[in-house]
């Protein structure tokens, strides 16, 4: 069954009053913000990524969700497989280490044993607190769309780690991203919307406008790269759709000014569907806008 | 890395105050109880389990953690591996079947893809309001030992899964477990220590002696057996080792009545260490005294 097909199906399930209908990265439970991210080997993960490497990933994608909805980290779970002693050892250390950098701490977990040969299926769920919680489906017509940081060093990041050669920094953002969180904290109190750049940042924004009952354009020449990125592959709809960016997405009000770093990359007008303009011309989509799979 | 060893290096990471140290099978973070379990097909259900089966049963072993803390349950995630569309579509349908006979509601989740043949690892977490959330290390000296219900069917009704010829109720009992909500409620507040029969009477009864520094004497021939375990197989250590009961176990001050129905089994001391005994006699302990595999 698709993503789609599966997650409309859940749709139809008794559904919490805080599930925001299963149309936001996040829920909202007495409270708390609670999200939860599972990472594949072989599928969101490489089988020969380090394994201090993958804990900080499944940590930072969780954490990512509670930077989108401005929320402080209040604890995780974790749903984990044992394998190797060393494995397994070099794991806990990294995700003790990735624990420390963001201020969050283990709230429980489950540990399991795979069969022999399986590839290692890791969950983590984050609980938020004092979040603002903005919706992934408040942008208003009129509102710019903006990005944190830069886009597509991650996409080139694991393009590297699969042998193409380049340089460590954007290695680094495919292994360890940051989520955003106190960009989050930030822009939650002023934005309409907001999500995180996890697929991509086309089918992201797509999806914001969709939620949003909208229409968005991105202008692909505004898409901000790192110089890195820029002397590696300047191409910016290969990094527009290569996902696993962790940066913040959001709609702001004309006018109004983020209160952090940022770059206004396009915005949202009455309609439906994605526009893709390149120096203020539309251009074909691309046949893919980003990950398919993911988050709910 | 084995469970034990996995939860060491664990316990030197930063921990949430409502953490219990992780050795309790469940959280209190903010006035919810959190607990998350996964099961892995091959492991903890059959391939050819019906996916419906599959569906309650991730979620009742999930509710009887809530129920050994007294919580009403609030809602749960569902962290699934997409795969053919007649499962999950029979999966999904069970699984809402199962939430209204709980009066439990989906939070949220996330779905992902597995690489094909890979056997399917499904995690839900559940969260509870309303609880007293006794701990598993209450337990004093001179409390007795109790169990709701009756041990052993499920276990019987594994054996039946694999092929054995036996009476449905039993087979029922594996596939169908009902987590004692209802019973756990009326316990918790007079309970000095209860969990879950999840791993085996035995086991549980042991770990339950040990998170509460005493030792425990579990009266084998108390062990309450149903009518149709009785004519499957009668031997009442195989029931208390087998799992998946999810029934209450409980401790409970020496001349007091639980409100619900159950039995009384054993009884905690100062010490440490399990003890058999059958018609007041110690016996020898088996090798294997439930799953070690399991919760943390």
């Amino acid at each position: 069954m698709t993503e789609a097909a599966f997650l409309a199906a859940l749709r139809a399930l008794p559904l919490h009053p805080g599930a925001r209908a299963l149309r936001d990265d996040v829920a909202v439970v007495a409270g708390l913000v609670v999200t939860t991210d599972t990472l594949v080997e072989g599928v969101h993960f490489l089988a020969d990524d380090p394994p201090a490497d993958v804990a900080w990933k499944l940590l930072a994608v969780n954490l990512s969700d509670l930077a989108a909805k401005g929320a402080v980290p209040e604890g995780v779970l974790l749903n984990y497989p044992l394998s190797t002693a060393g494995w397994d050892a070099t794991f806990v250390e990294g995700f003790g280490v990735a624990l420390a950098a963001f201020g969050c701490s283990l709230i429980g977990g489950d540990t399991v044993s795979l069969p022999p040969g399986v590839p290692r299926v890791l969950t983590v769920t984050a609980l938020g607190r004092d979040a603002v919680a903005p919706a992934r489906s408040g942008a208003r017509a009129g509102d710019g769309l903006w990005v944190t940081g830069t886009i597509g060093d991650a996409g080139a990041g694991l393009r590297i780690a699969r042998g193409e050669s380049g340089p460590d920094p954007l290695l680094a953002a495919y292994h360890r991203p940051r989520p955003r969180l106190a960009e989050g904290r930030a822009l939650a109190p002023v934005v309409a919307a907001m999500c995180d750049v996890s697929d991509g940042l086309l089918i992201d924004a797509g999806r914001m406008a969709a939620a949003s009952g909208l229409a968005v354009t991105v202008e692909l020449d505004t898409v901000p790269l790192s110089p890195a990125l820029r002397a590696f592959d300047p191409d910016p709809l290969a990094a527009a759709t290569a996902g696993d960016d962790y940066e913040l997405l959001f709609a702001l009000a004309e006018g109004l000014t983020p209160p952090v770093a940022a770059t206004r990359v396009g915005g949202f007008s009455v309609g439906a569907g994605l526009t893709l303009n390149d120096s203020g011309r539309p251009v074909p989509l691309p046949a893919r806008l980003g990950w398919e799979h993911g988050a709910s």
